[in-house]
């Protein structure tokens, strides 16, 4: 276990590296029957004639699994990871048997005027496949906690 | 049944309202031990202590959940709704009980330059809750096929 970390401990060009996982044809047409019911995410046969040309993760199944890997794997942020939203890009699908990792980069760290005990972190998180290809650039804003706002 | 959109039947400010659905305590935390298993996500017990002040859902759930009410009742795009990208945001928590829609904008259309069977449209989605208060603003930027590249 190492500590959770708060504004201070953070520095622009610091990086992390998830766990890898692997991603199964269940796992892409699971998702995609409750959350995006869509030829190409559904089954290997409906999208074989669409323009992915063979069955794709949902992008929102591929941010979903990027965000179990930052919280296995990512900077462990003192009152967790929370984000107010971001710029998204999925420059290539998820493919089935794909196996995925996250690697971050803090890009700019701002305490908050109105709320001291804050600041906001901007992250770069790119998830890549086995063949170092991303399929998924997110720039986020986080939440953290300053240290002596935690102990005061 | 409606006949699927092509490029030449998008108009900017073009709008599009999906049906609503109601969100569950069950469906959060499932959504959660997936994806988000932190305090907040996981269950009201341990919610209540956080920033959270109780449970609230993902903000990828959020994001999932506004991807199948745009495929249930979003624009109707030939081929489907295939995004590239976008900039999200997440103002305020979906919360258990809470009933969501969708209403979308045509913000922006663009020919490719480089495929003239397709074109880029920019759209603004923003996930309301049951007193209009918005928990997501997505604007995305979705493929679209011309109408000719279609027939030809």
């Amino acid at each position: 276990m190492t500590e959770p970390l708060h504004l201070e401990d953070l520095a622009v060009g610091q990086r992390f590296v998830s766990p890898t996982k692997i991603v199964t044809v269940e796992e892409i047409t699971g998702f995609a029957r409750a959350f995006d019911p869509q030829p190409f995410h559904v089954s290997e046969e409906s999208a074989h004639a669409t323009l992915f040309g063979g069955l794709a993760a949902s992008g929102w199944h591929t941010a979903a699994m990027t965000m179990r890997l930052l919280v296995d794997g990512g900077p462990k942020i003192a009152g967790g990871l929370v984000g107010l939203g971001g710029e998204i890009a999925w420059p290539r699908p998820t493919r089935p048997g794909d196996t995925l990792r996250v690697e971050t980069e803090i890009l700019e760290i701002r305490p908050s005027r109105s709320k001291p005990d804050r600041g906001m972190v901007k992250m770069l998180s790119r998830t890549l496949n086995q063949k170092d290809e991303p399929v998924q650039t997110l720039t986020a804003t986080i939440v953290v906690p300053r240290r002596n706002a935690a102990a005061g």
